[in-house]
C-alpha cells in the first residue's frame, strides 16, 4: 500500500514535536521497519532489543527515543517512539475523508435520520428509526437495524451487522462480520424442551470502542450489555448477553466471555481465553491466552491456565508437571527403599 | 426496549394461570430484575437465592413459586417461575407479525417457491429451486441456496448464509453471519498437495433448532449433517461434516465439534469444547467449558477437562495439581531423611 | 445431492486408470460409502479398517487399493484408494462451469477489471482498481475491495469480503462469511488510552489456498500477511497480523495464530490451537487439536498440550496427573512410614 503523500524530515520533526538530528530538507515517501527500509524511508526503534538493526538500517531516519545516540541515519528524536509511530503512519496514511450521501443502491428507511455528512455504501440497509451520526461510514452491505443510534465519526465495516435498538457511542470501529445485538443464548429447560427467553434487552457501546472482524456480541436478555469506552476487541470473541465490559479492556482473538460477566478497567484478556458466566475480573487483570476462568478474579495482575490462578502460580504447577513422571519414579524408589529399610528393622 | 402494552395483574394471573395475591387492577407496563424493577413493572424470582432481593423490590408484582409467602408486592405464584418468565416476556414482548412479500430489491429466482405469508427482506437472494414455508422470514442480506428448502416460521436474520440443498425444519432461527452448507474440511494428500474431497453431501436441520451468530455448520462429505430437532446452537460454533447432533443438545459459544461425531441428546457442551472426529458423546452428557474430548464418553453425567475425564476426577487432579509444587519439596525432604535412615543402617 | 450423470463400470476404469474385475458395462449413478450404497452405486474402500463393511456391501463395485482380492462386488484397483475418491466424486459431481458476466444488480466500479469469462453474482460489490481473472466466480453479496487482485479460476462463495488492496492467486477458493484483510489488532497505550495502530499493510494468498466459513484473515500492519501455495484453513480460524503460514499448511477448525507468526511448511494445527506472537513452528509440525504454544517449535513432528511440548512428553504427563490424587496419598503414607522409622531409631 503506497503512502499518500511525501514529507521532508523537517516537516516530520514539526509534525511529531521530535527534535531532528539530519537534514531538514531531505525527502522520504514511506514507513517501513528497520530491516525492510530504503534509503526512501523513515523508520521507526519502538525497541531497544531492536538497536543494532537501528545501526544497520537503510532508512534515511529513525524515529527513536529521546536519548537515542549514535546513529548514522537521521534521528527523529521524541519522548515516546511508539505513540509517535501512530501519529507517523496517520501522517503518511491519513483516513480518506468522508465522501457523504447515501448509495443510490442502499435502503434507507424513510423515517432513518442519516446525517448529511454521513456515508452509506452500496446495498447497505438503515431500518426505520436509526440515526446515523455527523461524518460516519455504513459500509457495503451493512445492516443497521431499527432504532439503533450511531455517534459521530463512526466506521461501520462492510457487511458488519447492527442489530435493533442498539446504542453507539463516537468514534466506534466495527469491522467486516462482527454482529452487534443477536440474541442472548438464553433458554428454560420446561421438562420436555428448551423454551427460548426472549431476548428483549439491547447492547450499549461507548465512544472509541473497536470491534473486530466475525466477531458476536449478544444483546442483554433484559437490559443492558455494555462495553464502555475505550476498549478494544479483536477478532471472533464472543461477549455474551449482559456482560459489563469495562473501560480499556483488551479481548484478543477468539475470547469468550460468558453472560453477565463483569470485566474491570484496563483488563487484558489474551487470545482464546474463556470466562464462565456471573464472573468478576478485577480491574487491570492480565490473563493469559487459553486461560479458563472459572470463577472471580478479586485483585489485577497476572493470571494464567485452566482453571486460572495468578500467573506465578500456574508456571510452578506446569514447570512442576513436566516432572510428574520423574516424581512417580522416584515415589516407586522410594517405596522400595524404606520397604527394604522396615524389613530390616523387622528382620 | 419498550413493551409492546401494558397489563393488569389480573390479566397476567389470567394468562400465565397464576394465583394472583394482590389488587388485580394494577396496571404494570414492563418486566424487569428484582433489583431494577420500578413500580410500574412486574418481576420474577426464579431463583431461592434472591430471595432477599425480592423482598426489597420495588416491582408491582413478583411471579413466583407456588409456595412463595412473606413479600409485601403483589404475588403471582405458579408452578415455574423460570417458565412463567418466558411466557411473561412474550406477553409484553411479542414477536411481531411477518409482513409477507418480497421487498423489491430482493433477487428471488423464478423457479424459487416463496409462500405467500413469508417475507424476503432487502438485498436477500433466493436461488432456483428453494422453497421457504409459510411465515417465514428471510433477513436483508440474506442467502438462500438453489434447491434448499425451509419449513414454515422460520427466521433467517440478516445476513445468514444457507448453501445449496440444505433441508431446514419449521420453526428454525438462524442468526446473523451462521453460514450452514460449508464445504467440509477434508483433503487428501497425494505425496504433493492437499486434493480437495468434492463435498457433495448435504445438511438437515430438524424442528425447532436456534442456530448462533457466525456459527457454521459444514455440508457432509457424503451423505447428511443432521442437527436434530430442539438442539441450541450459541455463537461462534464449529459443527464440522457430518457430525449427527442429537435432539436438545446445547453448544454454547466457541464449541467446536471434528468430523463425523454423534453427540447424543440432551447433552450440553460448555463453551470453547472441542470434540475430536470420529467421537461419540452418550446422550445427558454435560462437558464443562474448555473440555477437550479426545475419545468416546459413554456414559452421560458432567465431565470436563483436557484430555476429558469424569468431573470429579478432574476436580481431584486439578487440586492435587496446585500441590505439585509442594509434592516435590515433600518428596525431597522425604529422600534426604530416608538416605539419612539408610546411612545410619550402614553406619 | 443427486449426481450429474452415470457411469459404466468401464467408463470409470479409464477415467481413474483403474483395473477393472467385474462387468464393464454395469452403469452406477451415484457414490456411496460401503455401509450406505445401494446397487446402483459405486464405493471405496479407502482404509483397511473397513475391510468387512466391504465384504458385506449392496455397491455395484468398490473403488480399492491394488491388492484387494475376494470381493464379491465388482472392484476397481488403483495405486491409491483415496485420490481416486477424489477423481470419482469430480466424475460425479463435476463444478458447474461458470456462467460469465455480472449480474445487474451487482456493483462494478468502472475502473474495476473483470474479465470476460468470469461471473460476479447479485449484489456483489467491487471497487475500483480491482482486478478479477478468468474464469473466476464472485459470489452473492460479496465484497472485493478497492485495488485488489484475484487470479484465475478464484472462487469467492456469497458473503465473503476481500478487503482493499489484497493480492490472491489462482484457483483460492474463499468460503462464505471469511474476511480476508481486516486491520491487525495493534494499539499502543498512551498512558490513558489505546490509540490505533493504523493498518497500512496488506495480505498476500498464494495459489490452491482454501479459506474456510467465518475465517478471519488481518492484514499486516506494515508489509504484508502471507498464506503459501496449497495451504488449507478450515471455519473460525484466526490469522493475526504479519503472519506467515508456510506451504500446505493444515489449520483446523477455530486455531488462532498471534502476530507475526512463521509456520512452517506441511504443518497440521488441529482444531482450536492457539500460537502466541512472534512464534516459529518448524516445517513439518504436528499439533494435537486445543495446544497452546507459547514458544517456538524447533522441530517437526507432533506436539501437543498447553504449554505445548513433545507428543510423547505431553502424553507421560497426562498419564501421570491421572495418578496425581493416588501419588499425594502414596506420599503420605510414605511419610508416617520414614516417620515410623525415625522414631524407632530415636527410640
Amino acid at each position: 500500500v503506497r503512502a499518500a503523500r511525501s514529507f521532508t524530515l523537517g516537516e516530520l520533526a514539526r509534525a511529531l514535536g521530535a527534535e531532528l538530528a539530519g537534514d531538514p530538507s531531505r525527502v522520504v515517501r514511506g514507513v517501513a521497519p528497520l530491516e525492510e527500509a530504503g534509503p526512501d524511508d523513515v523508520s521507526f526503534l519502538t525497541n531497544a532489543r531492536y538497536r543494532s538493526l537501528a545501526e544497520k538500517t537503510r532508512a534515511a531516519a529513525v524515529v527513536a527515543p529521546a536519548d537515542t545516540t549514535g546513529l548514522s541515519t537521521g534521528v527523529l528524536r521524541v519522548a515516546s517512539a511508539s505513540t509517535a509511530l501512530v501519529s507517523l503512519l496517520e501522517l503518511f496514511f491519513p483516513t480518506p475523508p468522508v465522501v457523504p450521501g447515501c448509495h443510490p443502491t442502499a435502503v434507507v428507511a424513510g423515517e432513518a435520520r442519516v446525517d448529511s455528512t454521513a456515508a452509506v455504501g452500496p446495498f447497505a440497509v438503515v431500518e426505520g428509526g436509526a440515526v446515523v451520526g455527523a461524518r460516519s461510514r455504513i459500509g457495503a452491505l451493512a445492516f443497521i437495524g431499527a432504532e439503533t443510534v450511531l455517534g459521530e465519526d463512526v466506521v461501520i465495516h462492510p457487511r458488519a451487522v447492527v442489530g435493533t435498538h442498539i446504542v453507539i457511542g463516537h468514534r466506534v470501529i466495527i469491522h467486516p462480520g462482527a454482529v452487534i445485538g443477536t440474541d442472548g443464548f438464553g433458554f428454560v429447560f420446561d421438562g420436555q424442551a428448551h423454551r427460548k427467553i426472549p431476548q428483549v434487552g439491547t447492547v450499549r457501546i461507548e465512544d472509541d470502542v473497536e470491534i473486530g472482524a466475525n466477531t458476536a456480541v449478544a444483546r442483554a436478555t433484559m437490559g443492558e450489555t455494555v462495553i464502555r469506552r475505550g476498549t478494544k476487541i479483536d477478532n471472533l470473541v464472543q461477549v455474551a448477553h449482559n456482560c459489563h465490559v469495562g473501560e480499556h479492556v483488551i479481548l484478543a482473538g477468539q475470547t469468550g466471555i460468558a453472560g453477565s460477566c463483569r470485566i474491570g478497567d484496563f483488563a487484558m484478556l489474551g487470545g482464546q481465553v474463556g470466562v464462565t458466566d456471573h464472573t468478576t475480573i478485577a480491574p487491570g487483570t492480565l490473563l493469559w491466552a487459553q486461560s479458563g476462568v472459572g470463577g472471580d478474579i478479586p485483585t489485577g495482575g497476572p493470571w494464567g491456565g485452566t482453571p486460572a490462578r495468578p500467573a506465578a502460580e500456574t508456571r510452578r504447577i506446569w514447570a512442576a508437571s513436566a516432572r510428574l513422571p520423574e516424581l512417580l519414579r522416584r515415589m516407586r524408589a522410594l517405596e522400595r527403599r524404606v520397604a527394604e529399610l522396615e524389613s530390616r528393622r523387622a528382620g
